[in-house]
């Protein structure tokens, strides 16, 4: 195939878009790939498209290879399954809503678990008819409230979201399975650095959850990793891992303590240096429990007061603690709030009160860390005072256990123990997770098993943020001079420049692309008469191309530069070995 | 590539479904092609998609071989471009609205000339750019008051739109005719019945217009064609020949007769042949000349009267009017706004006083039949009397012609003059037209040309409706016991039958099926083991890929069933010689 940059729809910009805040923003912009037709949506230029239809393209064929079938729903959907699920108000002001003519409400597809449940349960009634794959490529939608980082976070954006359908636990870990190295054989192909990493699935009910991460500094998820092992996750699923129950029959009994003016952490632990000072180490704020109050937003409005435990040196992570309830949101307690429970004495509230048993009647769940055996100086639930030697387990026990702290860097592994965790940003480009029966049981997917009784359906589910995958790739291969495409992804094989005005060298090149696209080679070749080399030059690194062969001085002694678009490496080829030559490195 | 039954995911439904009014709609549903998610918004199911990837493939090489760049707008669009161009208003409830959460206000796109138009703007800028023609594949919805039909007149449907841009009107000319040459070269692909037909580019500025009509009963548009030449027009387009002027120096000068209750056409012809009774023939509907008054609806809202002269035995054609006006709308006067003008008197109207230098100042635009030379009975402007022997163009002059009058079978060809026209009807499938310089010049649309000089650009407009050349084709090729697909849109391109459940019957279909897709033959094989042959055949027939090979009874002797769906014609070939003999058929 053969391209002329004479007629290509294309204009390379030298100046940066002005609402580009990213990289691969600018460079898709500026080497003319896409184009914003309104905030965080964009219209795809042919460079662009090329591109998107090849990732597409690596997608569909890795989903066939494993038994997916293909289908295509409407992004314009009815209001009614997305009511029986309770998504269409859970969703809040973050989906496209409208009516039709007739008044009837309709809302712009954000994912369709919905429609893929529905659809089989009205064609499939019969264990017989599982296991079963669905898959589609297709438009979806989100009223972001800010659109960000062009194709990373758009309001209408391609995804490929597939489900598996099955009638046993076991048989969703295998659908699990399959569709996870289809992940990793399309990731792979895609030629980018990317992480697979634990995630939550939220209350989505399911169990295995994993997200695959571009590795990239204009990401919005933090993940962590091990600096020992290859234990990877999003900050959200990092699971900490509890001590150990220790034996506390040793440990002297727990006593309160005057701690006047102690309503902090910080005033707690310089209290504790003072007026109890220990031989073998200063007292710090890991040796505190510290008690924080929130309020859970349920999605029918209810709101529950919560109470979490956690020692004094950690903070609640407000996306982590979400991550473990969503769809409920969480709001810190306010003082009103506060007020209305008695038992709490603001500064000073300890387990003695709380939990269910409690006198507080407030839920309260701890950090694992807060194990059986540890030993803390807590509030004594009084103005001013603390209790110390607050043994776990001992003196008191807590309703449960959540994973609501920060996570840092230099945490120990919960995975081997023994390296520490590290900290990097990502884009999150496909998440697979078991999904469980949550859908199938709202909208009553149920199918006969072999002793004729009916039996729900478990389900997992699979994206692929197919447009964002354009940008993260982008992201991941861009380098100082313009975009720089992995072999597979790249919009063509090669760009042949004809560097000079000289008739031979315009004769040479012209051949050299006809031959090239003769043996199947895609090329965009930069035929323009009246541009200089030097521009044709910084138009070809600019849109990153990875082969960039250049037919200009060295004809006259039979040669022809091979450039390497990634190391810059440049080779000078026979002429008549170029099209072996080039042929060779785009099949390698 | 071979797809087994037991795997497809598919349900074959004996029913017609309850809201299918035509019969590729009923077979589509029942045949497990597509499925209904809303009032006129389906779901593909794997079969479905497979035909309208093959559709959009075929438009694609085509397009792509006459040098169109493939493109991808949003579905969602900012009202902006539309406002500029007055398309916002003028769309009415015929287009989905929506807001984001920032109260901004945007449409779901029913076509999308403004955003080529602004893309192309903000690309280029010189003649050197042009000619330069783009399309793209992709959603398009509108918010039908009778979506119908299935596919046929869908709100979320697929189409291909493409639009050139060219400088001279020359350079669209050539451009359109390359359109339309890709066109035919499509619709022969498809395999198929269609006919190109004359059609009238509305108020769209245009000159040429073609629509592509599948030949159907259930069509919604109605076209004509001439018994003897190769005349095809859509109703809306067919142009009246005028007879040439005549001499009319010999005829009597006009004379006003009292014709008492005459008020409508029938009472005064009859009034004629009793009063005025000639020796050549009796009166006639066709020698009267009747003026109907409308009121012409602006798209600002504005209201406007007109006159419309026509021979007495022809009505006004609303379709036919409007198509001439658009997008004005059209409605009949009524007895309230007659009577503001009292120079018209109900039944006796007649041109003494219509056209804007008449009395009444109502613009009157006659009939190409109403010309030069003619003679007429009409009114005469005062109750109960009436003008003969009215002579146009001696006795009245017309403010101009207008294409209003209906369009009858049995009417002269204006092309040859010798056939007559006959009516059928079609569906809309694709239309070609001279777009000219209307959106270009509503947003600045503009290059230098040669001499340095800014010159508007001029477009033409070519679509395809994608989702419903699947209905079309299924509509044309259909017969009584199901689908019956073209070679080259069919969905597999063998439906492999093994019939019985003998294991030598399947364990041959089973080679047969491996070896077919080896040889790159797409196969449906039906392996399933509990299914009787009956219904095997029963699905295959409905189902309608255009070879059924049958393994089963004739294997004892070697032989095995190879059937054309759409003749029912069979062969028993030998075993040996299947696939060379089936490739064949695929390939052919």
């Amino acid at each position: 195939m053969l391209m002329r940059m004479s007629t290509l729809f294309v204009r390379t910009l030298r100046e940066d878009p002005a609402d580009a805040e990213v990289p691969s923003h600018r460079l898709l912009v500026r080497a003319g790939y896409i184009r914003r037709a309104a905030p965080g949506i964009y219209s795809w230029l042919p460079l662009g498209l090329r591109v998107l239809r090849k990732i597409e393209g690596i997608i569909r064929e890795e989903m066939d290879g494993i038994g997916a079938q293909e289908v295509s729903f409407p992004a314009l959907l009815p209001k009614e399954p997305y009511d029986a699920t309770g998504r269409w108000t859970e969703y809040g002001d973050g989906i496209f809503r409208l009516k039709d003519r007739k008044d009837g409400d309709y809302l712009l597809g954000p994912t369709h678990e919905e429609m893929f449940t529905l659809l089989v349960k009205d064609l499939y009634s019969s264990y017989k008819d599982l296991p079963l794959s669905l898959y589609q490529i297709q438009n979806k939608y989100r009223d972001e409230a800010r659109p960000r980082a062009g194709l990373l976070r758009g309001r209408e954006f391609i995804m490929k979201d597939s489900y598996s359908f099955d009638v046993t636990d076991a048989g969703l870990e295998e659908s699990y399975q399959r569709h996870r190295d289809a992940y990793v054989r399309i990731f792979d192909r895609f030629g980018f650095d990317y992480v697979v990493v634990k995630a939550t699935s939220g209350a989505m009910g399911g169990s295995a959850s994993e997200e695959f991460l571009a590795k990239a500094e204009v990401g919005e998820d933090t993940y962590v990793r091990c600096t020992k092992c290859d234990y990877a996750a999003n900050v959200e699923a990092v699971q900490v891992r509890p001590p150990a129950p220790q034996p506390y029959d040793d440990l002297p009994a727990a006593h309160a303590e005057q701690t006047p003016d102690t309503p902090t952490i910080e005033s707690l632990v310089a209290h504790l240096n003072e007026r109890f000072a220990r031989e073998d180490r200063p007292w710090a704020a890991g040796d505190t429990l510290k008690n924080v109050l929130v309020v859970l937003k349920h999605p029918d409005g209810t709101r529950e007061p919560l109470a979490i435990g956690l020692p004094g040196d950690r903070e609640v992570d407000q996306k982590r603690l979400e991550g473990q309830l969503e769809p409920i949101e969480v709001e810190a307690m306010d003082e009103a709030e506060l007020a209305r429970h008695p038992a709490l004495v603001k500064g000073y509230i300890g387990p003695g009160v709380l939990g269910e048993q409690g006198s507080s009647g407030i839920r309260y769940l701890v950090d694992p860390r807060v194990a059986q055996g540890t030993r803390w100086v807590t509030g004594a639930d009084v103005q001013g005072q603390h209790v110390m030697d607050l043994v776990a387990g001992r003196d008191f026990t807590p309703d449960g256990t959540i994973e609501a702290a920060d996570v840092r860097d230099g945490d120990h592994c919960p995975h081997c123990d023994e390296g520490v965790l590290e900290s990097a940003r990502g884009i999150e480009m496909g998440h697979v997770f078991q999904l469980g029966r949550k859908y199938a049981d709202a909208l009553g997917l149920q199918v006969l098993d072999e002793n004729g009784k009916l039996v729900t359906v478990t389900m997992g589910s699979y994206g692929i943020g197919v447009s964002r995958a354009v940008a993260a790739i982008a992201e991941d291969t861009l380098d100082d001079i313009g975009l720089c495409w992995p072999r597979h992804v790249a919009p063509y094989d090669v760009h042949l420049v004809a560097a000079g005005k000289d008739e031979a060298v315009l004769a040479a090149a012209d051949r050299l692309a006809h031959e090239l696209a003769d043996a199947g080679v895609d090329v965009l070749f930069d035929d323009r008469a009246k541009v200089s080399p030097g521009v044709k030059f910084k138009d070809a690194e600019l849109i990153g191309v990875p082969t960039i062969v250049t037919v200009g001085r060295g004809l006259a002694d039979g040669l022809i530069e091979v450039k390497d678009r990634r190391t810059g490496e440049r080779r000078d080829v026979p002429a008549e070995q170029v099209r072996d030559h080039v042929t060779g490195l785009v099949r390698a």
